[in-house]
């Protein structure tokens, strides 16, 4: 949080998952998006053997690979869950929701979709959270969002490397499409009906957080299936988004914990 | 979060019960602390009746006065809990813990205690949920810990406005004095013994947070009467400080309002 904000040559990508995909996705048909060139250059940590495949094919496509320590992948990536890959490639590898939903229930249960945090910090701190607390993927819309860059990477702490994050154009499609899949979806809204202690949690459940400033929007709120809201026990009128986030997953983790 | 730190002219105060106790403060015998200057500038809303005693405490101790619109103090500020009343004075008016602990039990349950939160960003963060969530008080040490600055004001979004907050020379000591008092001292740990969604959480009760690299220094976690972990229900193995302290303080908030 105290530095200035560095220049965005690329993304930095880690975690043999993710790193696979962005290799994967970079050899489609269709070629690099809108113009932008393709995968750049690999990091592998020297030793660690899980990256070999990944080498390979980077290797087979001409990547330039630079073979470093663990300690030097940690700088890089700025948190130590890297699984000892990384790549840099122009934008952030965006997981798709019909594959996402593809998947058993328990691979897809809970989601969470936020409208629309603005706030590179917050992002972050919300996908970390989220991985903590076992969400199974994030879904942000393109529009008046931040989109996941390098500081959303660092603040998540390695989260990225693990819950899928997808980015739709249209949120509320995306959440008809979820209704459609048998999901509920839930807001998280200060003048909710229901106590978030008090309401039933079914799976699966996508959870909705609105964004730092004014909330849900009207159109995504009328989505909602359930409202609920946190007690204001104290003077404020609202927690941050983040804070709200974090509390509402554990209530859904503590859930899914005494149903085990 | 994206402004420069902007010089600490002071601190900017607010809220009736916040700018009346540095009044008071600055009108003791001992004078202003350590050489520094008394309390200097009143900002005031206009047409605001809740801040007329103030304004003649102010005016017989021959500070100035500044009638502004509401919109100019929330802008001052940084937040809208500000009562109609701010005073610009050179350190914080922190709260006194035997003063805190003197109270009725329902006004001094639940309090946090911040080992060491360096961050002021979090610090903020952690005040505005525990004020929401009904913490009655916080707790931190002088040394390797982030003060109450302006940054931490207007990130707190009005929390330090109600919330009680505590600097303390010795942290293990308030913990020592707390229990003499009766508190239950639980900390939040990755390593916890017992889950938080199971434990007792009886009153009155100081939860501790630790410090965003290393969480809780040994010395503190011995002093813990329960050391409580949130379940990773993901790869990763840490939650961002401020994330745990929403948690802990909702299932907290939970639980009290259960008992009502």
């Amino acid at each position: 949080m105290k530095k200035a904000p560095q220049k965005e040559k690329g993304i930095l990508v880690s975690g043999i998952n993710p790193v696979m995909e962005a290799l994967r996705a970079g050899q489609a048909e269709k070629g690099p998006p809108e113009g932008k060139s393709a995968p750049e250059e690999l990091f592998i940590a020297r030793g660690d053997r899980r990256g070999r495949e990944i080498e390979e094919i980077a290797l087979a496509r001409g990547l330039k690979i630079n073979r470093v320590s663990r300690e030097d992948l940690n700088r890089l990536a700025g948190h130590t869950h890297h699984q000892g890959a990384a790549l840099n490639i122009p934008e952030f590898p965006y997981a798709d929701l019909d594959e996402l939903l593809a998947g058993p229930v328990s691979e897809r249960d809970p989601l969470i979709a936020l409208d629309s945090i603005q706030d590179p910090q917050n992002l972050g701190a919300i996908l970390r959270s989220a991985c903590f607390l076992g969400a199974k993927g994030a879904i942000i819309p393109r529009d008046r969002s931040a989109p996941v860059t390098s500081t959303v990477i660092k603040t998540a702490a390695g989260a990225t490397s693990y819950v899928p994050v997808v980015q739709v154009v249209n949120l509320w499609r995306a959440l008809k499409r979820l209704k459609e899949a048998g999901y509920w979806v839930v807001g998280l809204d200060i003048a909710g009906e229901k106590l978030l202690y008090e309401a039933d949690l079914p799976a699966p459940l996508c959870l909705i957080i609105g964004g730092e400033q004014k909330g849900m929007r009207p159109l995504i709120k009328n989505e909602c299936d359930l409202l609920l809201r946190i007690p204001a026990s104290g003077p404020l009128d609202s927690l941050n988004a983040g804070a709200a986030a974090a509390i509402a997953l554990a209530e859904i983790q503590r859930r899914r914990i005494g149903k085990d």
